[in-house]
């Protein structure tokens, strides 16, 4: 089956203690997008200006994507810049210029509003509900999300939340949201808002799932060189409903394994700067890591 | 098969942002014994002054160990006491009165020198050498560690290695000693120093062991919350000492779910201030976590 993903689609220009690399294919629909189209065939929305380089188009294009949903509007791409620091876990924003993205209203094409499975990858909950407004009866609906919108538009996520099956967010804005210091009852709390499922990233030390079915401690995949981690977030989450798209049975239990797909993806995605590494992936190393991730977590 | 267990047997002064408790039993051999314990025989080697409480040498033998290595000297008990912040990661020590413990010189009673598992608790790099040179052919020797030794004893630290089959540190240890940022590149790296296991602990983020076989990652049991962490390396190792001694069949096999009943054994000594929580453990409650813990990294 197949999946819609929203988000943003961007240039982004990163910096890290040892590279420079301006305006390279970013954004959170660019790194779901591309992770989850490994396992499914991807229906993207999103908005870029006409200065987008073709070569993004065609790297889209390369893995399949159906584009009719991606706007290209007169004006400018949305560029994101930031720096990392040298333990590579700590990042600040340089700049932020929205170009077309500050207008940006994401209307579906007639063939995407049957899609079975959305992803709303991390962009403003307004949108993401704009989205979801166009919808016909989705079979499975996961939204991520970042700080920034916790601090300027709660309202519309909380709105968000209650129509969504998975939520997906990093350990800091769930402790945030929850107002709860305590990882464990924060996803509890996290459920009361609406979502079945909940997702706590936590990076390098993977990430933990809270469902009706109790916890499951997912373990990310041990990296000895992390290159870039923009998108890995992104890429976890593509990665794991390109999975659950794909897999056959009850989604309770292809969760866990989704999860594991995800962290493989998310893997590759810090191995190199944007999307390079990603792009370069084949299904058979994808593979290879999951049963070696799988392995490391048997007892 | 039973466990000698040398290190630190103190009183704990612990202040957190709730409560204060003063001259709880503590120290590294008290809570890797009591953890131990509840698998396989005990050999306590320590010292402690005479000002010991009775209530705790009876504590010791409420759970079986042998306290024949346990020396009573005229003088004061190793006092340590420190403070936690809220968030109860972060902990800085207050003040620490060596007491007896400055010229505390282990002289292993004749039944003990055959003792078939050796851990050595943490402890200077020096006894637990002087320890080790008494032993003949033990069967496994684990070694524990702080931060402190690296300090003010990496040679010494650097012979014990040599000697021991597992090496047990922290990830801030285990990145100073390797002087190397990335865990899996660090654990590599201690391995060329002796140990043919290491386990790297993360705290709440569980715990990674590099092995001939490859890594195997841990996870920590989920608390909700969290009381008193004072003692939790020490109590993991301990758990996992005592599980091996007392499991049959090839100990790289029993190593993985060796990991898991440390975890296990961690999460009740959290659960309450010093000894207090892991004392009124039960082998049947020990057993329960053990099998939810393994549910929930389970595919």
């Amino acid at each position: 089956m197949s999946v819609l993903i929203v988000g943003s689609t961007a240039l982004d220009s990163i910096k890290t203690p040892k590279a420079e690399n301006p305006r390279l294919l970013g954004g959170s629909a660019s790194h779901a997008g591309v992770a989850a189209s490994f396992y499914a065939p991807v229906n993207l929305v999103g908005v870029v200006g006409d200065d987008f380089p073709k070569k993004y188009i065609a790297l889209y294009r390369k893995h399949g994507m159906d584009l009719a949903g991606l706007q290209i509007q007169p004006g400018k791409t949305f560029h994101w810049s930031g720096e990392y620091e040298v333990n590579m876990n700590n990042r600040r924003t340089l700049c932020t210029e929205l170009g077309v993205f500050e207008k940006f209203n994401p209307e579906l094409p007639a063939a995407y509003q049957t899609t079975p499975f959305v992803l709303l990858a991390n962009i403003a909950p307004a949108l993401q509900i704009h989205v979801l407004d166009q919808m016909r009866r989705p079979k499975f609906i996961a939204a991520d999300t970042m700080d920034l919108w916790l601090n300027i538009a709660m309202n519309d996520l909380l709105k968000l939340l209650r129509r969504v099956d998975l939520f997906v967010l990093n350990d800091s804005e769930a402790r945030q949201l929850a107002q709860e210091d305590n990882v464990v009852t924060a996803a509890r709390k996290l459920h009361k808002l609406g979502p079945k499922y909940v997702i706590i990233k936590k990076g390098e030390h993977g990430s933990v799932l809270s469902s009706p079915k109790g916890l499951f401690i997912a373990p990310a995949f041990p990296l000895e060189k992390v290159v870039d981690p923009t998108g890995a977030g992104d890429s976890f989450v593509g990665g794991l409903m390109g999975y659950l798209a794909s897999a056959k049975g009850n989604i309770e239990t292809n969760l866990r394994r989704a999860i594991i797909h995800g962290s493989v993806v998310a893997s590759f995605c810090c191995e190199g700067f944007g999307l390079s590494r990603t792009t370069k992936t084949t299904k058979a190393e994808i593979n290879e890591r999951v049963k070696r991730l799988e392995a490391m977590s048997k007892l």
